[in-house]
């Protein structure tokens, strides 16, 4: 159905008017999605293991459908410091499920509990975690850019340089979670940004998707109390039956 | 293709040779169960609140299967006091978020930071939770059987007695979460037991599931790890694409 929707769309309305300007969702500043964020915890007394089991699994379930593992098969997910890491982490726990082949390139690790939690899953669901960049990416079919979230302010600090320098020039298709790594979350991306193929936004869309031009366009994260979404206008699309995303 | 596969295995086998007695997974006895998940904890560090949330979501994913919220929109989940409970907030929380009206019985409540926050998150989603038998169960169109899970032993005690009768002599379809309530997890169901339309089983189905007569039988929690299917020769079914439950 959102399928046809989106074909009648492209049938009607020509390249000066880009399909972003046809407002189905709300597109959150930083702010808005930090309090947003903060009352999901705060207010709905959701736990962080809940979110971002429900965060990753969308994640996974969005990749597989845009690049399915009997093409895609082998995949290295990218995951920062902060709760994007571990959006990322819980998704290469998922894909692996999948029947993908997924390596985690880790490189800043906390000692929380929670994330030591979700290396130590990885790790006995036969994913593969290392902390020093891989000596070449040659070997991946899709790599997950699971570096930095919402509450990103630039810039970037020297020990990501080396891997957002690989995402940049790299032609292997990328899959950025909730915001391609290294783009203002407000802000219009540079020009020699990442350029992910498919975009999983969670809970809602950020200012900056307006200027995704890749493939795939995904929302993910399911979760989002029907009070909340009100409360701040997120105006999201249904999601198609039982599904944990849905394609914007 | 597995609805292919089952209807195959329809029209060879007679009513002589039960479905069931093509092994096509383990049926696991109350130890192996309460081991298995003692080890998902213990040995591979998930947190209760990751893998309820998948449960309780795979358990609302086979409903929407089996029962869409366009026929069957009104429904009661009925939640026991212990983890069988809790996938059942959980998936009253997620059938209110796939479009049904979902109301909870939760007669016995415990002060456990996990099951407050999870009756928190059911009433700031819509889902009215309640203490006491309702006066009448006419209004809802499909009861979702959360009471008592593997670890159960009998007798069913006094608090419970009445949601039991109603349970066993109800019309209305049932679907019961990983156990009929009642039944003995590795005997044969007493024959005025209640007799559930779909089980979901999680994990693995338990000795009980062979017993199973009604119309759906599907398995969830899809997030075994592969080396822990293996010690315990689960032979579990591979599962469709990303989702979160396969029909048995």
């Amino acid at each position: 159905m959102l399928n046809i929707f989106n074909l009648f769309r492209k049938l009607i309305f020509t390249d000066n008017i880009p399909a972003q300007s046809i407002k189905m969702v709300k597109y959150l500043k930083q702010d808005e999605a930090i309090n947003i964020d903060q009352e999901l915890f705060d207010v709905y007394k959701f736990s962080v293991d809940q979110l971002m089991e429900l965060a990753g699994l969308s994640c996974a379930t969005a990749i597989h459908k845009c690049f399915p593992p009997n093409d895609y098969k082998k995949v290295l997910v990218i995951c920062g410091p902060g709760n994007n890491g571990g959006d990322g982490l819980v998704c290469a726990r998922h894909m692996q499920l999948f029947g993908y082949s997924s390596e985690v390139y880790y490189p800043v690790q906390t000692n929380k509990p929670l994330y030591c939690n979700l290396v130590h899953q990885c790790i006995n669901s036969n994913v593969t975690v290392f902390n020093s960049l891989p000596e070449s990416i040659i070997g991946y079919d899709i790599l997950v850019d699971a570096l930095f979230g919402f509450s990103f302010k630039p810039p970037v600090r020297p020990t990501f340089l080396n891997i957002m320098d690989i995402l940049k020039t790299t032609n292997k298709p990328i899959c950025s979670i909730d915001i391609p790594s290294g783009w203002s979350i407000e802000g219009v991306p540079e020009s020699d940004g990442i350029k992910p193929e498919l975009l999983i936004s969670l809970t809602a869309p950020k200012e900056c998707a307006r200027s995704f031009k890749g493939k795939y366009h995904y929302l993910g994260g399911r979760f989002v109390p029907k009070a909340l979404e009100n409360k701040y206008q997120l105006e999201l699309p249904p999601y198609p039956n039982a599904e944990c995303c849905v394609q914007l």
